[in-house]
């Protein structure tokens, strides 16, 4: 990368995603500031003592310049990038704090991965939530993109080979993006479909809870492997994600890309994950609070089960403007829905998934 | 089902998918012939032994009738659909065995997963192998069609959760399997899409092992996880089958569906798959001979090596006929390739794949 190239961009969050992609941006030679929100003190404080984040298991670059977070106008100040990777939950309010110090022609990257209620009752993506604080003078010249694609942060701490994508609807703005962040293990594509993107991030993981249904099953039952209906759940899950992509206008070779099925696949693999244990305990039988209580003890937040309501209100808003109809497009959010939230079984919402695509 | 809706169903290879199969079938009631072939008469012989299948480790019913290798005839003999559950490799041979006892209205249904190269120098799907050897004045009445999706064959026989796909240009032949096969835990969809099935259900198998080398590599480094990387080639993987699809033109829905996406999931999954055992050890650095012998040694066969070869001759000839670029649409088979008869390093291989996906 040219000297000239070399960018100051801000990354808000100081949790796994945000410690994380300071590495690829390290490794390009920009100017790195991490700031921490309330949440993140102990985390900064450790990194503060000897380099090292908590959470990661992993020495942070002392070249990352590190904010607390009350001063959250000194680490957005001249950037061209602000990256934001604090949770879906956390967006709305980090991104009202922020939209003071914006200044026209900074890009806004969300990196989180969910939906969001908003005020009038709908349901929002992440870039949606972002544009819908920025002042409306000001819109045109704040370029809005969102990340998807697998990326487990310890891996892209760590350098593992690691592709994802960046979508704008302002696409030079994910271009800045890609130039900035793309190392030899670390690629960026782009894509103007800031909608598909968004989608498949928030909904792999009501998915991927879904998928691992089966790992619960499979130790309730004594099976050896369970890999056919977890590869057919896999598949659904795909399908149904491209139904709603459509029909909110995004395109269905996102589904098929590094957001769509890339993301649900480490989502669904990833051993240690929250979804994927949360899916497995309600697949053993735990009822959702049981599950909830045991995965959140070792693990934290379970982005899915946050993300699952607002997805199967999504899917039911498209039902009322004619444009999927749940029971043939969506049975399997269906059924997750019902598991989450019905107190329903899981093992008959198997059954019952299957018995609906019979016809 | 109704009485009147039971068929005579003949299976040709007593493998572990033949035998497997039989489950579904036996289940909806109907008449079930498992033909074994020369290579099959150990098998045989423990089932008529004991009942039960030593490579399944499972009871086969006792409504199954099993005939030997000089019993073809009667084993075919009134069959209202034949099912060719032998190796691809062996394909060829079977159908030719067969065809001089096929009738006006019979279904002809293969789910080996392979390519054939033919004497007129092309490469053929399974479908038109079987085609190829029917004589031309009852090929408009004999149906062909192929099954594709993820089937662990462990996994049907025991009940487990299965969706599976049968094509057929004919659509009623397809139909008929689904209605003949179909149970609640074992679903049927159908489609017209023949081409794209068989195309995915071959290379899957290729596209397997190149998403394996990760598991070896992840060895050699020394790494926790690998994930990024695996989701990342598996995304790739799907790309590539959608353009080479495309370019037969099949659908790229398939390759979003069982046949497609299920079928890979499954099989880079299968902790004791052949394909995948085979791409871990190239992984670790193994050249493809000791990676086979050692891979042969445990688990026989290895589908995708003997597919890879073929797969990038497809691509070959579409890239003559100016349908698709290998460099553009389809490096990673190409860097497959490389490491499977060019002795190129699979680490390397993944480094330069991610190279000319920066661009």
């Amino acid at each position: 990368m040219e000297e000239s190239d070399l960018l100051r961009i801000t990354i808000l969050g100081a949790g796994v995603m945000g410690a994380a992609i300071t590495k690829p941006l390290i490794d390009n030679g920009h100017e790195i500031s991490l700031w921490g929100t309330e949440y993140d003190i102990p985390l900064l404080e450790s990194m503060a003592r000897n380099g090292i984040h908590p959470k990661l298991g992993i020495r942070i670059s002392r070249n990352v310049k590190i904010f607390p977070p009350d001063k959250l106008e000194e680490a957005v100040r001249d950037s061209k990038i602000v990256l934001i990777a604090v949770s879906s939950q956390g967006t709305k309010n980090v991104s009202r704090r922020m939209v003071p110090f914006l200044k026209k022609g900074m890009v806004v990257v969300t990196v989180a991965k969910g939906l969001e209620k908003d005020s009038d009752g709908k349901i929002h993506t992440m870039a949606e939530v972002i544009e819908n604080v920025i002042p409306e003078n000001m819109r045109e010249e704040i370029y809005v993109a969102a990340m998807g694609g697998p990326q487990v942060a310890s891996e892209v701490a760590q350098g593992v080979h690691t592709a994802v994508v960046c979508a704008s609807q302002k696409i030079h703005a994910a271009k800045l993006c890609k130039e900035a962040l793309t190392t030899p293990a670390y690629i960026v594509e782009t894509t103007r479909d800031l909608i598909g993107v968004e989608l498949c991030a928030a909904l792999k993981n009501v998915y991927a809870i879904g998928v691992s249904f089966c790992d619960g099953l499979k130790d309730k039952k004594g099976l050896q492997t369970i890999d056919n209906t977890k590869a057919t759940l896999f598949t659904y899950a795909a399908n149904e994600m491209a139904k709603i992509v459509k029909a909110k206008r995004g395109k269905v070779k996102t589904v098929l890309g590094l957001a769509g099925v890339g993301d649900l696949d480490v989502t669904c693999r990833k051993a240690a994950g929250r979804n994927r244990l949360f899916g497995r305990l309600l697949g053993q039988g735990l009822n959702t609070e049981e599950a909830l209580e045991r995965t959140r003890k070792s693990e934290g937040l379970v982005e899915g089960f946050e993300t699952a309501q607002k997805g199967y209100e999504l899917a039911k808003e498209l039902e009322l403007e004619n444009k999927i109809r749940i029971d043939e497009d969506a049975p399997f959010l269906r059924q997750i829905y019902s598991v989450l939230f019905e107190r329903k079984n899981a093992d008959e919402a198997i059954v019952d998934l299957f018995r609906s695509r019979r016809i």
